[in-house]
C-alpha cells in the first residue's frame, strides 16, 4: 500500500512516496510558488517526481496527506491562515484532489511531524509520543494510545504556549512567559544577545560580531570554548527548556519524548544536561518505568512521512 | 447493569451502586479504620450497604472499581503508598475480590472523578473532557476521545506539577512553582496570609483573627464585602488558576474542562473572572469552538460513580 506525503514550507514543497509501514520510497522538492492555484499545482508536480523516484505511478497511492504551516480546517480540508504561504482560507485538499484524483486530507504540520516519528522514527515500537520541535518557536505534536491526538477542535498540542514564566517575556499568541519565548531557538537567541549587552567582554562577541550574527549554535559554540557568559546563557536555556518538557511528562506521560528541530542537532551536548534537570523534575523521577526523552530521528522527512499516514492514523 | 464504585479517602469509605450510565442507585459510607485488612473489610461492609440501598445484592455487579489517593499501580491492583490511609504496598484489589467475589480494579482517585464527571456530569454528551479539583493540591485526571487517560504508565494527568512560575514557590513534589502551590486551596491561603502579614488593615483580619483561621472562602467573603487586599489576591489567584487552565486547554484541547473542589464552590464568583482571563488567554479564544469552562456537577459522588465505570472506560 503507498501513500503520498507532503510538507509544504514557505520556501519548498517536499513530497514522498511512502508504504504503510513509514518507509520512504522516494522523495521529491520542488520550490514554492505564490497562490493558491500555483501551490496546488506544485503539489502535484511534486506527488509525481516523488512516485516516479520510488518507480511507481501517483495513481498507485491510496491517498494524499498534506502537512501545512499555519492554523488548518483538517475537517473541510481549508488552509485558513497561513502567512509564510500567503494562503488564507483556501480549499486547498479539494484543489490537490482535483490535480491527483486522490482522496487528501490536510493536518497541522507538528501533528504530521510527530506522527512520522512514532511511525518510523523515535517511536518506533512505542504506544505514545511527543514530538517537540525546537525551531523558530516551539511546535509540538503527540501520539497517544496509537492515534494522533489533536484535540476536539484540531488545535491541540499547542505546547510552545504553555506558560512557565507568568507574567514573562511577551509571546506571539498574545500570552507572556510562553514556553516558546524562552525554549525556542529564537528564545535562545535573544538570551544570548542579552547576555551579550551586559557582558560586553563574552567570547560571544568573537563568534558574532555584532548581535544579528548570533544564531542557535554560538552559544553552544563560545561554552564549548570556555565561555562562562554562554554556558550560563545555556544553563538557563536547559532550565527552561526542562521545565515545559517536564510539564508535558508530568501531564501526558509518554512514552517516548523526542526533541527535534535546529537546537537538537546539538546531540548529547544539549541532551545530557536535560535528563540531568528532568532527573530532579519529573513527578515519576523515581519510578522504574519513565518516558524515554532522546532526539528526534527522521529530521526534515518526518513531516512527509506523518503526511503520507495521516489516514491510516487519524 | 450494575457496578460498585467506592472512593477511598482518610476518614470514609464511601460506596455506590452505579448502572451503565453512572446513574448512583444507591450508596453507602462507613468510617475509615487503619490497616489494610480492616479497611478492604470497611469496603466490604460499604458496598453490601450501598447494594442494599439499592433493593440490590453486591452479587448482582459485574465488578469493584476502587478509587485511591497515593501512588497506585493499576496493573497488579496494588496500593503503593497512601499516606492518608497508612497503607504501603497493599494488593488491595485482590483483597476486595477474596472478600466480594467480584473484579476488582484499582484507579487513581482524580482520574475516577474526571470520569464520573465524564460519563454523568459535566461532560455528558461529549467526547472529551479534563477535570481540575481544587483541594489540597490540584488533582486532574482526562477522558480523552471517550477513553479514561492515564499516561503510559498510570502516572500522567499530574497537571498540578506542572510549573507556571520556574524558580517558584516549593512545591511538596520537589519542583519550584507548581500550579498546585498556587491554585489549590492550600495556595490560597498561603497567599490570602502573606497579604494579611503586610496589610494589618485589611478586613480580612476581620474575618480570620489569627492567621491560622484563613481558609479557602476566607478571601471571597473579605472581597466580597469591599476588601481592596482581598480583592487583590483574588485576582493574583485568579490569574495563576487560569494559566494552568489555558496551558491545559492549549496542550489537550478537550471539549470541556470542568473545575471541582471547595474553592469551586464560589460558582460564577470564580467562574466569571476565570472565564474572561481565559477570554485572553487561551490560544484559540477567536475559535467558534472552545472549550466549555464549568464548575464540576456530581461533588463527592464523581469518585465513586467513575471508579464504578473505570472497567467500561479504561
Amino acid at each position: 500500500m503507498y501513500y503520498i506525503g507532503i510538507d509544504l514550507g514557505g520556501t519548498n514543497v517536499a513530497a514522498g512516496l511512502v508504504n504503510e509501514g513509514g518507509k520512504l520510497l522516494g522523495k521529491a522538492s520542488v520550490p514554492c510558488p505564490r497562490g493558491a492555484g500555483a501551490i496546488a499545482d506544485a503539489i502535484a508536480d511534486a506527488a509525481r517526481l516523488a512516485a516516479k523516484k520510488a518507480g511507481r505511478e501517483v495513481s498507485e497511492a491510496r491517498s494524499v496527506g498534506l502537512a501545512s504551516p499555519g492554523s488548518i480546517d483538517p475537517e473541510r480540508g481549508v488552509v485558513l491562515h497561513a502567512f509564510n504561504l500567503g494562503l488564507d482560507n483556501v480549499p486547498l485538499a479539494d484543489m490537490v484532489t482535483q490535480r491527483l484524483g486522490l482522496p487528501t486530507v490536510l493536518e497541522n504540520d507538528a501533528n504530521a511531524a510527530a506522527l512520522g516519528e512514532f511511525v518510523a522514527g523515535a517511536g518506533m515500537g512505542h504506544r505514545s509520543l511527543v514530538a517537540v520541535t525546537l525551531g523558530t518557536g516551539v511546535g509540538s505534536g503527540a501520539v497517544l494510545d496509537g492515534k494522533l491526538y489533536t484535540g476536539f477542535n484540531y488545535a491541540g498540542m499547542e505546547s510552545g504556549h504553555m506558560v512557565i514564566h507568568r507574567g514573562g517575556r511577551a509571546c506571539t499568541c498574545g500570552r507572556k512567559g510562553c514556553w516558546e519565548a524562552y525554549a525556542s531557538a529564537t528564545g535562545l537567541i535573544r538570551s544570548a544577545r542579552e547576555a551579550m549587552e551586559t557582558h560586553p567582554d563574552s567570547a560571544l562577541w568573537k563568534l558574532a560580531p555584532t548581535l544579528e550574527d548570533v544564531d542557535g549554535k554560538t552559544s553552544f559554540d563560545a561554552a564549548q570554548g570556555g565561555d562562562a557568559v554562554a554556558q550560563a546563557v545555556l544553563d538557563e536555556y536547559v532550565e527552561d527548556l526542562c521545565c515545559g518538557l517536564a510539564n508535558l511528562i508530568n501531564v501526558l506521560q509518554p512514552e517516548v519524548l523526542c526533541v527535534g528541530g535546529g537546537v537538537s542537532r546539538q546531540g548529547e551536548a544539549l541532551l545530557g544536561p536535560v535528563r540531568a534537570v528532568l532527573d530532579r523534575e519529573e513527578f515519576t523521577r523515581d519510578s522504574t518505568r519513565r518516558t524515554k526523552v532522546c532526539t528526534a530521528q527522521l529530521g526534515n522527512d518526518a513531516g512527509i512521512v506523518g503526511a503520507a499516514l495521516v489516514p491510516v492514523y487519524r
